[in-house]
């Protein structure tokens, strides 16, 4: 090991420059963080960050900024890529694809800091002796303007192993908890590393994989779902019930009242619009696959009924392409041609 | 029986307009058309038509246009209000109130020119003499500027008696036929006597009870739905298979190629929105009660399971919400208040 930890912070948004705040801030790390769309504003002028867990930060710059994945040396090889990047599972590039040339087999470990099921498949089928870690996160953070972030809910990270069939389980844990302790070094956050990954991320999906899609298609936030004609007992409830079921059948047991937690997780008078709903406001594709894509096809393999979420898969995969026509990715024969 | 029929025409958009025109050009009527958002233009300058059925006509008018319902009178009372507004069962007036000015008791005899299931029952509770005659309409017409109509698709309408159990069955098929002699009187267009009511708008249901909320919801005109990622496969042809479900449950057996026939009945390439799209694009109310809300109540009344079609029906009511609020109609806590 070398005295620092280099880590590769892919993804520059709200919860992103927090984790690598989280991160920068204490002596064992070095983070380089690669922005897309802030690229320009970050990299002149640095985060200005209000944090319920760190305060109130102007132009703060973590070790280096890129609008690139940089190409792993061979002397200085990355300890970690912490991926914290929407994931579009059905527009390329692929997350592996993003990340390659950073990564070095059988070093570096993956972090992937992103909601829904399967993610880490195709990175171990990647990068097949490297270590990937999930990372749940139940942070609140924002971004209304470009390098402009407002923390206003705690940063609580579960971190656990996914099971890599190419690697010893216990080094897997011991890299899990490592990186736990690395997180939780500057003691302003909660991260705790939680042997079961599935049973948190199928918790998280009850909201996920429901309200997101539901706010999304009916372009409802989830204070007025809740007031919206018959939304909760007729689309909601239904919906979570599913996952709840699904989760059953693949080996995790909800408690009872997560239904209701779920529902009334957010104060409705808040109004808040799940990512997903924020993600159609401004046109940018949404992360069905992986939350609810996944589960779908999970449930239904074991046999469970998930009716409402099969018709709601399909919703957003027509909402994606149509999208998808508009960004320039699919094309449709002209107006009044006889092609079909 | 008067010389002339005299006909109240509710709601003079495109398809009102064509069967004002249709009814007017013979000597055996005369029409009233009551407008509402082309009030303005059609009483000034009347109508501007290009007609497949029945050729160009500019500054066209029927005997009279309003923009209220006139009183029944005495002496001169309506034979006939035919109408052709969309039916939002919703939102207030219902058309009963709507048109009651107008209704004599006993005489006038309602036509109801608009889709869906159960449309008759309010109107015969509001009106118990009077007989209330189905229409549907298989025209092609729209009005891309107020008071300017194109028809594209010859008028089609099926006429049929709804079942006024206060009524003889004689006298309201008497009715249906008398009313179709007139509106084939000017010899232009298709008018059929249908004694089976109910086939032929569960047939019509198959399209509009589908392809009209999923293209809504979607945001994709019928052309885009047939090309998008597994819309057909995935969301229309298991709403579909639900309405042929539910009809045969309900005693009418539809075609079985009724579910293709349907899919492709719109050419592709000509992208058309069907009118709830149409209608979620102007930020219009959708009619889904009735030609979504009404054939899934029937249909799990006699235990079809229509899984697809409830998931739809309730992204509808959730939408139509959506769009109460916009109007007033329905009005939500204050931002931060704790009323909830």
């Amino acid at each position: 090991m070398p005295e620092k930890s280099l880590i590769l912070l892919v993804g520059g948004g709200a919860v992103g420059a927090v984790a690598a705040l989280n991160l920068q801030l204490i002596e064992q790390a070095e983070v380089t963080v690669v922005c897309r769309s802030n690229y320009a504003v970050v990299s002149q002028d640095g985060y200005r960050i209000e944090s319920c867990d760190h305060g109130n930060l102007s132009g703060w710059k973590a070790f280096a900024v890129l609008n690139h994945i940089p190409e792993a040396s061979s002397s200085q090889p990355f300890d970690y890529i912490v991926c914290v990047t929407k994931n579009i599972a059905d527009v390329p590039p692929s997350l592996a694809d993003l990340i390659r040339p950073a990564v070095t087999p059988g070093r570096t470990v993956v972090v992937l800091i992103q909601n829904g099921l399967n993610i880490e498949k195709p990175l171990i089928q990647a990068f097949p002796q490297n270590i990937v870690l999930s990372g749940v996160s139940l942070i609140g953070a924002n971004e209304p303007e470009p390098g402009h972030i407002v923390q206003d809910f705690p940063d609580t990270l579960y971190v656990g192993p996914f099971r890599n069939p190419n690697l010893k389980v216990e080094e897997e844990d011991a890299a899990a908890k490592q990186f736990v302790q690395l997180y939780s070094a500057g003691g302003k956050t909660q991260c705790s590393y939680i042997a079961d990954v599935g049973w948190t991320r199928w918790r998280k999906l009850v909201y996920n994989a429901c309200l997101n899609p539901i706010c999304a298609i009916t372009g409802l936030d989830t204070g007025r779902v809740r007031l919206a004609d018959g939304a909760v007992e007729g689309l909601v409830k239904p919906a979570m019930k599913e996952i709840v079921a699904a989760a059953k059948a693949s080996g995790y047991e909800l408690p009872a009242t997560v239904v209701d937690d779920m529902i009334n997780m957010d104060p409705l008078t808040m109004y808040l619009p799940p990512s997903m709903l924020s993600d159609t406001r401004k046109g940018n594709f949404i992360e069905y696959e992986n939350i609810l894509g996944e589960p779908l096809r999970e449930g239904e393999k074991l046999g469970v009924p998930m009716p409402t979420l099969r018709v709601l898969y399909h919703l957003c995969a027509a909402i994606q392409w149509k999208n998808k026509e508009v960004k320039g990715f699919v094309t449709v024969p002209p107006k009044g041609s006889s092609a079909e």
